[in-house]
């Protein structure tokens, strides 16, 4: 039996009354995926389950290949997003898909609706420690826009200026749950993460030089914080940091 | 003016109705710490900010300075505990504090009122991989359950018997955030973060031989998991995990 | 005594009936080879011994070096091959040799007799994680059919999406072995490790950035697999991978 | 439905003729287990699948722990075995269960039938190179045999000494499928791989000093091998080099 | 010509007006040191040279050999000292050595003149992150006033609780130079950097666990703060920030 | 209340004697920040408060980004500077400001006043071990005369032809503070430590190959210095110690 | 007195019989060198002391900077040399000096005389295992012949085809000392070592992908090679391996 | 054929004078080895090839194995020597062997004959940095001394007190080749390289803390080296060091 044959039993069955479409809807999150052009396979039941479309990361991929899964995706999608997209590639894949917006200072790729407003109750609230870690700040903060909730930014507040950032002290501690981006020593989440009593994701750029390893001297800062209760997430993964805030929101907005 | 002297100000203030209540629990929260012994200073106030007690890290602490410290926590504090343990240190505590409770799986010790209930709502689900990973698995339980939360446990649930933890996909389910914790290959989160749509709090342990380099393999296979939405926390941190799964269920609670 | 003198004599003692041709056979296989123009020498008896030709490694040879040793190679192996060849040093091979096909995902050239058809029994299984994967999951495919084994592909079955690969559990279950290529945090081959009983070659590939470490977290993830029974290549070498399988499965052909 | 209602339904139906014995055979594959005193879950069908008992990995199980996993696994598998038990820790196990048989070099302790003999065909070889990887060569060569395969050792034929490796050229050719054990720089496997057409599958060991890392340099080394048809498993881990060659032999039986 | 025959001829040319003490001085800085029992030629003129004792590195030497040193030493020092003691390894020193004073915390034994004060103008102030980081801290403090200098200390200031180091910001501001040691994520050295205006030297220590690789995270993140004008000593080297620390000092004594 | 607001106010105050001057400047210090087209906030008063201007790390700023934030800074500061500026793009900042003039070597651009002499007392000797260690010591050396500070530089001066360094002894040694800059292996530091008792500032550059992994070769060496009494500075960070060399003369003079 | 002065009274000093030429020699060994435009300085001594010119090391320099020190250094060396210089730097170099010779394979430019012969006794054996460690062993080649002595190559002889190395033997053994040229695994100096009794130099080359970590992998096996006598240069430091073996031969010459 | 017949007709052919007694020799210097109870293969005829007797490497063997490996290897060897031999360990070898000679801080076993006297021409000069690494320095000295050659020794010559080094420069230029240990930054190979031109054979030890990563900085110090002509061994390798000298010592004795 092949899966469009399962799926239809299933909604039959559902139409005849003898399975509940909450019953359905379960099943249908473990099921359905289709091939495109037999390189990718894409799920689009993943938004059901998560809450987040379907993301294409486009390292690796050909402008071809982006745009293919692009149009599968957004014909059931009302959002579909790319990450990691430079200039150039954005440039060949808008002659395709002219409506395609560009963020450039995320490197994010976006087919959005007319209007896009927060879906989601809470804050997600956004440091930066410099200015060089705006990029994965920003593809943090439009992950989290595109993806439903609101995002307060707060830019160039690293502890070499500690005044910066207790000065927003009160403007932070109103946010439901706190991404801390930051490179070089990695330092902001630890006193973060001493101030506030939200969870607070960790994630190290990066940005830095010599001793930095391209992020593994903040990679570790965080990981050893001796502030508890801080999640890290991989080297300049701002996309991540936005999905798990985003799931502790929904997982908040659940248990009311 | 000393500290102390601010803060009875401060109380005065607030029975003038100078202050009001909320304003000066908001300002206590950054406020009093006191030395003990010239080697610690406590702070009492975090409880009232974190909704955690201030917890004793053992190792590179004589169990006299344990001793000293957790008799200065008991008289603010309704929970007091002290991880990382070992049988032989709870031993000498026990001669100075006999009613100090050891939780020998996860080695850590903890005063407990006589009723210890859940008084959070929201569960937290806790997945291990295998057999040695339970210790930091079981430092992650007793954590959440000392500070007030329900836990539900799944053990020896890792991936090369993926069976095992497809039989109990709808349990998992339930949970309302999931702490996974795996050693050497460290590949369970990955797969219970494609499976679920609530937060995975991500925990290495230095299980393992050879090439996994007393956890680093495990760290690394979490920090890049193709499944968005993990939190990754120190190798072994259990405790680390806890605070953050709690974090996030009390987030929800606020919310409401 | 020069070399072909050696080998003239051994000959002409076959010819006499003084030596076994199977004894010849085994004493050829440890002793010619000749010089290419000083800068490499070629094994012509490999062929013989392993079953597999000489392939030439791309990268540090110029496009002459190659081409000169393809001349060489081509008048004594039914199929010649050279893996990591970008797509702007195929253009110059194929000025030299036009009928020089290639394969661009995989990125190899080769010369291929007018039918290539399995002359080996037994089916390689080949699983590839994420699409960008792909590249190095096609160099062990065409490496495998090129030297006569027949391969069934199983692309984009990575651990986020477990529903996808154990859709395919009975047509994997089938393959005589696997190759299972990942890269990011290389999770895969321990999930398929546990679910079938025949040897797994796992392929860690370089795809990933920040802690994937240019493929390192995938190596040590397979590594330390716990799912014994599982060998392991080095980062992206698709090429070794399919020389192991192939050598598997003609273990399997002696012992019948 | 518990499990052993659904597994004593499956069995009726093959009794009944409604079911294969293949077809319940393979439904069986994944299906059972059982949880013992809470702490881990014995796959006791796992034999079934891959040929090879259940093994307890000894390190972080104490001894209690051990004794308990044995008396569960013996009513059902012929070859009961646990790995990495050291010497005080099997005399404890003696005590419990006296008929186990204790492998001092290799560190194993087994449950073995009266009369333990090869009942797969071909024949694995084992190389060492040197006196101090023995305990390695050992755990590979007993779990082999205990799993019902014919060894044949070769021991301290390190590449220093290159005239001790060649001098049993003719009789390492004899093997099926050789398992190459090196410490120290573990060039060893390279050098085999180039003259045989078997798999090989390399284990580096820790032996070594200084800059040998604890087995990072061999394990390097052998990935890295100019040789193609190498697998490589963990650092120390004869007991998955013995289940990978144990599952090519098994396939080469299938494939017959 | 012998040494002593150099110094003598030296100094009769000082008594005779030939060369000024000035100068003789200068010569002898780089002149003279005898051999101790063949094992370790100790450098008499270097107190004279960088104003700080000779100081014995306990590691890798016999209670024995740190006897005679500190015998030949003590004639012509007034203090001499001798770090990474072990209690057990004083108890053999004291025996032979009964005036030999000991710092249990900071590991370090002296022989110490009756009178001990503060010969420097100018204040160290020590700050450290956490209790466990103490030993090392001590080890800085003693090692600063047996050469002479004022120490101050904040201890228990790590940047988790960053009201602890604020409320101590006005005493700290009044250190000539600040010696900052921390250990986990190792961040007080960047939010100290941040908060004053004089010289900086940062000791990482070995406190930590996991991802902390024995201070290699914390050392990471102190080399890489994005505070500019702090200088990093080796893990654990609070003998070595002491020294830098006095000879900034006695900088700033010969400038004036 | 606005800072602007809180600053006037504060002025005010000192206008009408209510608050001296030494106290307002005091406050000042933790005091003012403002925008800069939202992407970074400039901390103007960090010269009070440090003694150097707020510099720009030039990579991953675009050239726009660094012309607004140098034309926020002028206004207020007498010499501002950026660093690790390449040709390319000090030709498109010299298109919007002419008047900045560029260091080639040390890539340093900056805007300085007519007259730029040394107006703190001391000397900064500067060695290099290698020509192409020049980049480096030449940032440090630009840095310090851009901040005020006498400096003498001593290039080509490395530990393996030792005369160079003997034969320049008596002109290091009048120097008051010294930074030495070195590659490769790195061990400069520790030889010139061995000779002077001033306080030595060692920076490690990334000039090496192979085994040298960009500077982590000589970063090692000079943290594990036998000769005590060496601040070191992240790889390739010679503006760092051109400012811990500051801070250490100022510190001097302000002991006067 | 400057460096010129004081070797013209030397020479007056030997031309008086005051001094003998042996002792004027060995002082002049230490002596004298000049400055270049002030950023290198030129030993030309060491030709007297080490036997090898100096050499300038390419890497970091500019076309006008090599070109300046050729000049200086012509005039008293008979061979001049420099090395890492890439065909398009040659480019420029030649333009000035044009009687300069280009190694393209070894990358090194040199001024030769007309006869360059070996002037001294023994002979080098260059032992490479792939085409692509070809240019490190030219270097090492050409570097040795430069400096007069005689060269024996043996080129792709890797471990993978042992034959290859074992049909050479009875040559390799008539060399005096063996360079070992090896990238990927850099097995060859093991098995090159257990054959042989003269000193061998082993070079790891940063030939090889993933797991090699450039280099890293031949690296850490040439140090833990089984074989004794082995004595390892950094990677890719084919200079440096023929300046040592060239050590070597000359001390047997003063030996005689 | 066995190899003792193969030996037996080699020497019949000799004394028939159809084989040269050299080329015998040479015939003889691959050919023979015997089994030691299975356990390890023991290499006769290498003292003949190498000039070094087969050493027992003590790690990882029971006092049983040594002492019966020495028993064998007695009979034929005027010397008999383990390394890494611990005094404990030397004790249960003294029982069965009392006539065994024990260098304690070198930790080496010998059977040496009555009288010991160089028996080669040339000089090992021996230079160790610290006290603490005198354990290696003194394995290599007794090593070479043990092999027949002459050894001087420079005990604590490290780079920190540079004058302690050039005050032995002169007794340093006679050695024919040196060896040079040194822990910590492990400095000293670089300037003694620069002061000598005779082999230098760098010993990097595990001697140090923190940073020092178990000798790893040491290594990369000696590989980096900026004196080229520098041999490097692995960490704490004296033996493999005086090898290596007394190979380099052979040879020039050879070319005579």
């Amino acid at each position: 039996m092949t899966q469009p044959e399962a799926i239809r039993l299933l909604l039959q069955a559902v139409a005849h009354g003898e399975v509940s479409p909450d019953s359905a809807l379960e099943k249908l999150k473990h099921f359905d995926f289709e091939p495109v052009e037999d390189f990718a396979r894409i799920d689009h039941h993943r938004t059901l389950r998560t809450g987040f479309p379907e993301v294409i990361w486009g390292p690796g991929k050909t402008p071809e290949q982006i745009i293919e899964i692009i149009k599968v995706m957004r014909d059931r999608n009302p959002v579909v997003m790319a990450t990691r997209i430079e200039p150039n590639v954005y440039a060949q894949l808008r002659e395709q898909i002219p409506e395609l917006h560009y963020y450039a200072l995320a490197r994010i790729c976006a087919l959005v609706p007319a209007r896009l407003e927060p879906r989601h109750s809470g804050t997600i609230g956004l440091l930066s420690a410099g200015t060089a870690d705006l990029p994965v700040a920003e593809e943090a903060a439009i992950t989290a826009e595109l993806s439903g909730f609101q995002v307060k930014r707060f830019w160039d507040v690293g502890v070499a200026g500690i005044h910066r950032l207790l000065s927003n002290r009160q403007a932070i501690a109103e946010a439901d749950v706190l991404i801390v981006v930051a490179g070089m020593e990695g330092a902001l989440p630890s006193v973060v993460g001493g101030l506030t009593d939200c969870p607070v994701i960790a994630v190290p750029t990066s940005i830095g030089y010599g001793a930095s390893f391209n992020g593994l001297a903040a990679l570790l800062t965080m990981l050893n914080s001796c502030a508890a209760g801080i999640g890290v997430v991989n080297i300049d993964n701002g996309f991540g940091a936005a999905v798990l805030a985003g799931q502790i929101l929904r997982t908040a907005q659940k248990l009311r």
